[in-house]
């Protein structure tokens, strides 16, 4: 491996957003590891440098978690599973991070209560980069040390920890837009005007034939273990729609009294409705004077009915699909179909970061789709060792698989075989309907 | 069909439970379905003789109603899905109980609160049984009757109604356990003391070669739409154990800190623990100067360590599979045991009601068994049309299917298709654990 | 002590509520203590006569009784207070009712869920009666034995035990009614219909000079610990109202807002009307087609606009004083006018029971009033010491006092010195509203 | 009035907290009302100067507020009362802000759900100075404009707002106290050492003779409307201690089992001990290896036996009370003593600012005092017309008063006719203990 110059790299970290170089994330595989993990690491503060330091503490629910949180736990991560164990003489940050941005490893100790993390003023955040840098400088000595050349261990968890703090940066991106949201002010976290919406075209069934298929990650680069192992599953004849379900199509549902009638709904969801004090609706829709808006990172707009309908529950997905006479497909069908038809379905990012709202209703890279499969383990699914081995199986009880990937996922993290995993009841997440049927 | 003396047929529901002529619904089929309907409307009678007046009414929780709720809400199936719409000039026998008895039909109309049952003091406990009379004479006259005759409808949904009324008495059982348990005078419903079990052999395991094979309810005999349709669905290699787990196997698991072990837990599982302000054991072990006991129908009695372990939640016993380095079958795995080696695993019920409580580990008639499979629609899944339709599917949301029949199951109610369900964290269900793994 | 046929004094305990002896409690003082104890303990049966089995076990909340555990507590009572400590050989009924029917007697030892009191379908109906005759056997044993002429603890503690079975007969009223309410039925305790009501005079304020006076209960007879010791208070002028609010003023109230504008409500009032899912009313109030009902221990009846409106809480009673420019009274106020003016104010109950529904706006006897005092304690005031002393004091937190008794406050149990005491936000008391104002 | 250099005068607030002239309010009678007005909007600034700008959005409970919102809701007293009604041509700083910083005044509009407040991370904390300097701006020329001669109202209002800001300076501590204790890096407010605590006197008792006298403010000054009308009251003799209690008097009343013997508790304060999961001690006690801890707004400091027991509820205040045989104090009594012995009593503030922590045992100035007197209005009590009429009345239910004054109240604000109010499980507020008994 070359050698880098660590301060620069480091201290170079570039704090505006719009067109970089780390952006462009285009062959992972001809960047050296390193390079790997700065472009990863730096692209974590480009995100935040439109934030006012104030905006780095908000926390509105449990689920969600402050950018400065984010920040703290993806070096953490590195702190806990490759320094420690691996650097020597690394000296760690300070004594009560461990504690502080533990997320949920109990193999690794006691946590600070999840749902009060906006009590965290301190350490602030200039002390949370100071800790970033210090992670930076000895993770690069590490990856340039001779133990690294030696233990694939290390280059592994990095890899890890890279796809890890991507999965936080898009965290980042859900947890903050319901965190703005809270406040009437409805600032905009990005102040670019949202690029127009084109029209989409009429829905197109796809029909697929019943097979005994192979599903999961295949080949040798990176997955998660929840993508493994490889194994054959049998799919029976199904349709699949070829793009996501539109705000218009959405506001067809509302206007048909779709959020009054309990036969459109799972008895959960059902529930769910009645128990809220608010009138239904998409989460993020706000109604002025008989008009819809809908909050967006770039601040409140008019309701555009040709973008895809976002930020939907399991349940409105499923009452939309059965609203419709159709149904939400299962994680097996939304793979064959990726897979079989890769060209038609693959979402082309330019170069420059997009806006963080969908353009389009294509079914990859616009908004994660609800499957109606729940996230339990493949057959023959094993967890890594000792606390690492957390990071997914645990999770495997009560929440469903999304496909697809979002406008908030990073550059270059998405797979096909990709399984995104969250409540029926979350709103929060980009989340959107694409629609199945039996064929 | 031949004519039934009504009146000495439903005054004659006998009040005793111990071994009667009803209890042995030897053959369905060859009976009429007028003679179907009086046994089983008979047996949820039987059942109830043991309480008293007070015991009618207990509600221990949301979940759970009272008997008496049971005895009225069964009567209402049949007075909304088949004499309000099928019988001439019937009479409805209180304007009120439309409202008071709906359990969740929304296609009907409003229901009232569900946690609130207990406190429907009146309808008294004879103003039920005068109901149960009245729907008994009207449903006789109906079956009796040229429509019932002419319509497949009418014999369709009574035989729907009596399996409805079946899925009540093992509520019933579950149900009352359940509240009687809150009171420290630790009632025996039954007061039969409990037969000794025997040492159950070792522990086998039996392996199945992976194969794409048919999954649900095969053949003309009734079932429910949830198990429909029959499908395709690929089982790759397994083992599964040929008995439960027994209580002094649980016993093992807890002395190894099986509870304070967080790698054993699903995050889900585990936060439910922590939560709990009670020291976790199984929901009916009550510990006395250092031994445990067990509450039963019977009362409380010393815990066997020969019979199988009870009343856990998936949690526990997800938790207690990862402890013995296995895994909780999927319903697939367990349904293709129970079609390929079916004689090996039918439980043999003897015509004398038995104790309501496990002997045996048997697989089939002792617990229901938690599976790993998320309560979901087969492929090609269909619901009924009107209120009739809301009977299951609506229920297909965070919960798990579970497998296998009970001690609580009313005689002639299982199949092998059957698919239960129930929400992770519950306990109060006579659940129990079979292990599977890898092969 | 004459001699008193226990047996026939115990058994022929009346079970029909309607003019009885035992209700005609004219004079304590010249029956025998033993005469006084059997009145009392009959009077609690008499009640409980119109109960069906079902009934006994009811409880809406957690702050209602069974009116099965009301009769169990009271007999629990004599027993822990009288017989266990003063009766030779007294032999304890069951072992576990010390903890079942304790209610909050942490001298004594734990208790029993108040919560979930409905839960305990044991000991029956029926085994309560006996309870009750066991002890009432017991009792008039060791009222006739030496040991009683000897002490006069045991008289004391007897004529205690009396009064505490008195306040939880109007307890058993108090929530009966809320307990019935909660059943569409709306069930009447009582089928004779409600006596007309009189249109009351027009309202009439009577004007009291300032002056230091003695506040407390003074000469020999009973009173609670709270009522002492007598003690100064300086009352300034004021005036007060000399009947209480009716349905027809409080509806005025009502049409003109009251329940909407929160200039009229306390900040803590004001936060559990916006809690409330329900649009507001007072507590049993129905709304059918516009029209405005009751419900009553007599059933639903048309709200009577001439009657006194009842079961307000603390908050609308000050609400609606607000809304008047008046205020409440204090309860010095209140007892010094009562005490200044008894003849005008004093109700005369006939011997015959009189319906359980204010007849009249009479300050007395007709509903409790909300007073603007915290329930304190008298400067020098004592408890007994003891379990017994828990009584009275521990509750002297976050609860106003009320005065002038109802018509479910049992005969002879009222003093004008007596002070009640509920939360501020409580409904379910018979309460009603006495305007008072500076003059 | 003499003119002013607003400009300078404004910008020259300075941003250290030590020793300033502006803490010295030694005569405001003699200042302007505009100087006074600028020396108490200073001081908020100045108690401001050592937070971290992540320290101002800090929320830990509902009844808390971010020190950010401290700053702005105080402005917007100043705004709504003052600049929109009187001063000509007044420009709105910004129209989202009379929702976002109204408190609780519905006369004036809806508020921005209180227990959010720390969502609120715009506007910016360097946005809220901007601005308190546009209203201090105008309200500098408000108060020398000709309006301000010709209106008493102006000139008042203005008073009131100096105190009502006054009071939010002593919220500034409290809550920011309890803000920074939910992080485990115990930081500390002041960095600056607590100078030591000398040991207390033995407790003295002083006695005061029953008698007839006159409560609430007197004279010409500035006092709340709930410290009026002045009324007469009777006290019946008594004795007070002349002396809080200490840390190691209160360390006694544990090491006897304090907070285990039900028979030493109110019922209310008992059902809060037995809800709170964490083992009992005075809110900020902290135990490290066996040892006490305190956390004070100087970091976590050993505890020290001779300082006032300090951060206790009215539960614990009166159950220690209790158990030292003695009760709380009455309002009353309490402002007798102190108008009685006023120079014994009263406190002699340095002028240095001194540590927001109490040095010394003395009942003025040093923690505020539970009473066991319910705030209740004084007889005859009024309120202002309009919005600023709920300043004080709308409270008085549930709470109880509080006197004395603490180390965390602003210079010049106290008063002995000073009424306090806080809930009886309040612990977050700088209350301690002052024993009282019958003489």
């Amino acid at each position: 491996m070359a050698s880098i110059d660590i301060d620069s790299a480091v201290s170079a970290a570039p704090r505006s957003r719009a067109p970089s170089k780390s952006a462009q994330i285009e062959n992972t595989q001809a960047n050296s590891v390193a390079q790997r993990y700065l472009d990863v690491r730096n692209y974590s503060e480009e995100i935040c440098a439109p934030l006012a330091i104030e905006d780095y503490g908000l926390q509105a629910m449990a689920s969600t978690s402050p950018a400065k949180w984010h920040l703290a736990h993806t070096s953490w991560f590195f702190e806990t599973f490759l320094l420690k164990p691996y650097a020597q003489d690394y000296c760690e940050y300070h004594p009560g991070f461990e504690y502080l941005f533990n997320s949920y490893y109990n193999g690794v100790g006691g946590q600070y209560p999840r749902h009060q993390r906006s009590l965290l003023s301190r350490p602030t955040v200039e002390e949370v980069y100071a800790y970033r840098r210090h992670v930076n400088q000895a993770m690069l000595s590490l990856l340039e040390s001779k133990a690294a050349g030696e233990s694939t261990d290390i280059l592994t968890r990095t890899e890890l920890g890279c796809h890890h703090e991507q999965q936080h940066q898009e965290l980042f991106f859900t947890d903050l837009k319901y965190c703005l949201f809270q406040n009437p002010l409805y600032t905009a976290y990005d102040t670019n005007p949202l690029p127009p919406a084109h029209k989409p075209d009429a829905l197109q069934w796809r029909a697929y034939g019943g097979q005994l298929l192979e599903i999961g990650h295949r080949g040798d680069g990176f997955c998660f273990d929840n993508e493994l192992p490889r194994h054959k599953q049998y799919v029976a004849n199904f349709e699949l729609a070829d793009r996501l379900v539109t705000n218009s199509e959405f506001m067809a549902f509302m206007a048909d009294g779709g959020y009054e009638r309990p036969e459109l709904w799972l008895a959960d969801g059902w529930a769910v409705l009645q128990a809220s004090p608010h009138s239904p609706a998409p989460l993020y829709w706000v109604q002025r004077e008989g008009e819809w808006w809908e909050y967006t990172l770039h601040g409140l707009v008019r309701l555009d009915p040709h973008r895809p309908a976002s930020h939907l529950s399991a349940y409105e997905a499923d009452a939309f699909a059965r609203w419709m006479g159709c149904r939400l497909p299962t994680e097996f069908e939304w793979e064959m179909a990726a897979t079989i038809s890769p060209a038609a379905e693959l979402h082309e990012t330019s170069s420059a970061r997009p806006a963080v709202h969908p353009e389009s209703a294509n079914p990859v890279g616009s908004l994660w789709q609800w499957t109606s499969s729940a996230y339990t383990p493949y057959p023959g699914f094993k967890t890594a060792a000792g606390a690492i081995g957390e990071y997914n199986g645990k999770f495997m009880a009560n929440q469903l698989v999304l496909r697809g990937g979002s406008v908030a996922t990073s550059p270059g993290h998405y797979r096909h075989s990709y399984r995104n995993f969250f409540y029926p009841p979350d709103q929060w997440q980009f989340t959107g309907v694409r629609l199945a049927r039996e064929s």
